[in-house]
C-alpha cells in the first residue's frame, strides 16, 4: 500500500475543499452576517493546514493502484465530510457535532436529508455551504478527476470507477483532464441556466442560486422550511422539476449532443427507458390525484413534480404526498430503488442497471431451458461480456443485501418497520425523503446520534457505489502483502 | 418442446395425487363423517381420471429435455393444486374456490398461510388433507423424482434441479431411486418417531400425527386454532421445536450418519453456522423476553420455539410474538429471509446461499482492490467454480428483484406497507406467519381474491426456487424452434 500517496491525494482534497469554503464566507460578508465570518475562517484554515500538511510532500512513488484509489476516494470523502461540518458546528447553526456530520453528508452525498427542522432562520452563509456541497458533491467525481490527473495520468481511471454514479461510464468517460473539464462545463452551464430561470419566475437571487446548486447535484435541500411548495409558483415548480429531469440524464448524451451526434445520443436505451417510464408515472399519478386537488392540470403539474423529484433522487419538497392515494406512493416506493440514469448526479440503483438485472434474468431462465444454446446480452446496442454481467449481479446482491441487513439493524435500533425500511432506502439510495416519520420533508432530526452516525455510513456507501467503503473496511486491504 | 411427455409425467402425477387422497378420505370414514366421504370420492375420480387422460399412453420418444423437465414440474404443482383443492370446496370447509385453491397451495408449497379463522369445527378427514399436502409438498421433490426415474432413467436430474430446496443438492444428491427411496425412508422415519414422541406428551392420535406431519414438511398448519400453544404443554414445545430443528437441516446429512460418516457430517459449514445462529437467536431472544413472561426457563424456552418455527420456515403458531421487544422482531425478520439448511424440506433463501453471498461480496471486494490477483472461493471444503458462484449471485439478484415488485404490486391492490412486505416475504419464502396485519397466526382470509391468486403464484414461485415459473410464463419457452 502506498501510504504517502494516500496521504497526499487526501492532502489535496482537503486543500480543494477549503477553497471551496471561501465561496459561502464570500456569501456571509457581503450579507453582513460577521458572526458566522469566523467559523468559516476557522474551518478554512483548518482544512487548508490540515491538506498541506498531509499533502506538502509529493511522494516520490506515484503510482496509484486500484486499492490506493478505492481508499482515498473512501477516506477522502469521509475526512471532506469531517472538515466540511466545521462551520455548520462552530457557528452553532447546528449545535450537536453529529448532527453537523449528519447534515454535510447528506449534503456532500446528495442525499438531502436533513436534521433540521428550521432553516430560514439561519445565516445566508451557511444556507450557501449547505446547497454547495449538493453542487460539489453532485460532480465530486470530476473534481478528483481533474485534481488526479494532474499528477499521475493513467491511474485516474481507478478513482473514476470507484466514484462515478452508474455502470456505462466506461463507453465515453473522460479519459482526460480536458474531457473533464467539457463535463464540468456542461454541469456549471446547466446549473446557470436554471438559476437565471429561476430569476425569471420572480425568485430572489439567493434562493435561486442555492436552488439551482442543489437540483443539479440531485440533492434537494432548500433554503426554505416547505420546499419549493414555498414559492406557491407553477412557473418555479415546472422549472424545477425540468431541471431534475436533465440532471438525472447521463452527460455524456450531453457531451454527444454537444459534438452534434445527436442521433447516437436519442437512441440510448436508457434514455428512451427513462423518458418512457417519466412520462407514464406522470401521467398516472396525475389521474389518481386529480379528485385530491380538484384540478387535472394541478395534479398534472405535482405529478410531474414529484416523478422527477424521486426518480432522479432529488428529493427536493414541493407535495404532501402522504395523502395522496396508494398508488402514487407505490410508484414513488418503485423509483427510491430505481434512480435514473447512469452517468448523471442522479444516485440510487440505476435504470441501466435495472434494464440489464431484467435481461439477465431472461437470459438465466432461458439458458436453464435451453442449456445448450449460446445466448448473448445487447445493452446498448453492444454485447455486455460476462465480466460485466457478473459484477451487475453482484452489485445488485449486495445492494440488497446491505439494504435489508442495514433496515433490520435501524429497527433494532428501536425504530418502527416502515420508518427503519425507508430511511435505510432512502440514505442508501442517496434521496432524502422517505415514507413512515421521516415523510415529504425528509426530516431525520428524530433519529438517535448512533442512528444517525449509521444513516451517515450508508450515505456515504450508497454514494461511493458500495464497494469503496466495503474496501475501506476490509482487514485484508490493510493487510501486509 | 416434447407436449406429449409433459403431458405424460402430468398425467403420473396426478395418478399419484388421486392415490394420496385415499388416506383423508379413509379417516374421515374412520370418524364416521360421512358427510364428505362423497367430496373425497369425487376428488380422487377427477384426480385419476385426469391423471389416466393424460398419461394413458406412454409416448415413444421419452426423451426429456431441461425445458420440459421445467415446464411439467411447473404445470405439474399448478394442477396439483388445482386438484388437491376440490375435496375443501366440494366438502364445503372453504366455500370459495379461491380461497380452497389459496390454502392448498399453501399446502403443497410448505407454507403454511391460511384463510382459515376456525379449524377446530372442520372434519378430520378435511383436516387430515390439509395436513398431509404439508407432508406431500415437504418431499415433493423426491415423489416425483422417484416417479420419475422409472421411466426415464437419467434425464431425471433435471427434476431434480429444478424443484430441489438449496444450492448444494449436487454433491451427495439421489441420483438413483434407491437413494431417493433411503431419502424418503428418513423422512417417513422421522415422522413416525415424532408423532410417537408426541403421543407420549399426552396428545390425541390424531392430533400428533398431522402435527408431525406438518413439521415434518415445516409446513406450519395446525389443527387447532391456537397452533401448538393450544396445548398448554412445555414437553409438546420442546418436542415441536426439536424436530422444526431437525427437518431443517439437510437431509444428505442424515444419510451420511447412516453411512456412519459422521465427520463429514458434523464438519459441514453451513450446519455449523446454522446451530450457532439458533443457539445465538435463542439466548438473544430468550433474555429480552424475561421480563415479558416473568421467568427465564419459560422465556428460553417460548424463544427456542420461535426460533426454529422461524427460520425453519414452519411457522408454527406458538407465541405471540408481536408483544416481544423489537428487537425479537428484527430477528425474526432475518429468519424470514435466510430460512434454513440446503437440501432440507424448509424453504427461504438457505443459509448456504447466504453464506456464499457474503463470500462473493468480501471476494469480490478484494478483487477490485487488488485486481492482478488470483482468489477463489471455497465452501464446504471445495473451490467453488466460476458457474454456481454467477447463478448464486443471479438468485439473489432474482429474489430481491421479485420480492421488492412483489411488495410494491400488493400495495398497489391497498394494503399498508408492513402488510404487503411481509405477506409478500412470507408467500415468497414460505413461512407463514407475518407482520403487520397478518401476524403470528399467518391469516390471509382479509385479502382480496385478487390478492390471494398473486399469493399463490408467489408460493409456487418461492417453493419451485424461482425459474421454473419463470420459464413456465417466458413466451420463448413455447416458441418453436
Amino acid at each position: 500500500m502506498n501510504y504517502k500517496m494516500i496521504r497526499y491525494i487526501i492532502g489535496m482534497i482537503l486543500v480543494a475543499e477549503s477553497a471551496f469554503m471561501v465561496l459561502p464566507m464570500l456569501v456571509s460578508v457581503f450579507y453582513g452576517e460577521y458572526d458566522v465570518l469566523m467559523p468559516f475562517v476557522y474551518s478554512i484554515l483548518a482544512a487548508f493546514a490540515a491538506g498541506v500538511l498531509f499533502g506538502i510532500k509529493k511522494p516520490k512513488n506515484d503510482l496509484v493502484f486500484a486499492k490506493e484509489s478505492y481508499v482515498s476516494v473512501a477516506a477522502g470523502w469521509i475526512l471532506v465530510s469531517f472538515f466540511g461540518a466545521m462551520p455548520f458546528y462552530l457557528s452553532g447553526a447546528i449545535p450537536s457535532l453529529i448532527d453537523a456530520l449528519f447534515e454535510t453528508v447528506s449534503g456532500f452525498t446528495t442525499t438531502g436529508a436533513t436534521i433540521l427542522a428550521e432553516v430560514e432562520t439561519l445565516p445566508k452563509g451557511i444556507l450557501f455551504w449547505r446547497a454547495f456541497t449538493h453542487w460539489i458533491g453532485g460532480m465530486g467525481i470530476i473534481m478528483f478527476l481533474l485534481m488526479l490527473t494532474q499528477f499521475s495520468e493513467g491511474h485516474s481511471l481507478y478513482i473514476m470507477r470507484a466514484e462515478v454514479p452508474g455502470p456505462t461510464v466506461g463507453k465515453i468517460a473522460p479519459k482526460s483532464s480536458s474531457n473533464a473539464l467539457i463535463l464540468y462545463g456542461i454541469y456549471s452551464g446547466l446549473t446557470v441556466i436554471e438559476a437565471i430561470l429561476l430569476l425569471f419566475g420572480g425568485m430572489g437571487v439567493f434562493d435561486a442560486v442555492t436552488t439551482a446548486m442543489s437540483t443539479a447535484g440531485t440533492g434537494g435541500f432548500s433554503v426554505r422550511n416547505a420546499g419549493i411548495a414555498a414559492y406557491e409558483s407553477a412557473y418555479i415548480e415546472w422549472t424545477v422539476a425540468i431541471f431534475m429531469l436533465i440532471f438525472a440524464v447521463n452527460y455524456n448524451l450531453y457531451y454527444l449532443m454537444l459534438l452534434r451526434r445527436f442521433k447516437i445520443a436519442f437512441k440510448s436505451e436508457e434514455l428512451r427507458a427513462f423518458i418512457i417510464i417519466v412520462f407514464v408515472s406522470t401521467v398516472v399519478m396525475g389521474i389518481s390525484c386529480t379528485e385530491y386537488y380538484g384540478s387535472f392540470d394541478v395534479a398534472m403539474r405535482k405529478a410531474f413534480f414529484q416523478t422527477t423529484a424521486t426518480i432522479s433522487t432529488t428529493g427536493f419538497c414541493g407535495n404532501e404526498f402522504m395523502n395522496w392515494p396508494i398508488i402514487c406512493h407505490a410508484i414513488i416506493l418503485i423509483f427510491m430503488f430505481t434512480g435514473a440514469c447512469a452517468g448523471s448526479t442522479a444516485c440510487g440503483l440505476k435504470l441501466s442497471r435495472i434494464i440489464m438485472t431484467f435481461k439477465m434474468l431472461r437470459k438465466e431462465s432461458h439458458r436453464l431451458a435451453h442449456p445448450h444454446e449460446v445466448t448473448t446480452i445487447k445493452f446498448e446496442g453492444k454485447i455486455v461480456d460476462k465480466d460485466t454481467r457478473s459484477f451487475i449481479m453482484v452489485y445488485m446482491s449486495a445492494f440488497f443485501v446491505i439494504l435489508a441487513v442495514s433496515s433490520i439493524a435501524v429497527m433494532m435500533l428501536g425504530y418502527d418497520y416502515e420508518t427503519a425500511f425507508s430511511a435505510t432506502l432512502s440514505c442508501f439510495n442517496n434521496i432524502g425523503p422517505g415514507l413512515g416519520e421521516i415523510g415529504h420533508s425528509g426530516y431525520f432530526g428524530f433519529f438517535s446520534d448512533g442512528t444517525k452516525i449509521f444513516m451517515s455510513l450508508l450515505m456515504l456507501t450508497g454514494r461511493l457505489e458500495i464497494f469503496p467503503m466495503l474496501i475501506l473496511f476490509m482487514p485484508s486491504t490493510w493487510r501486509r502483502h
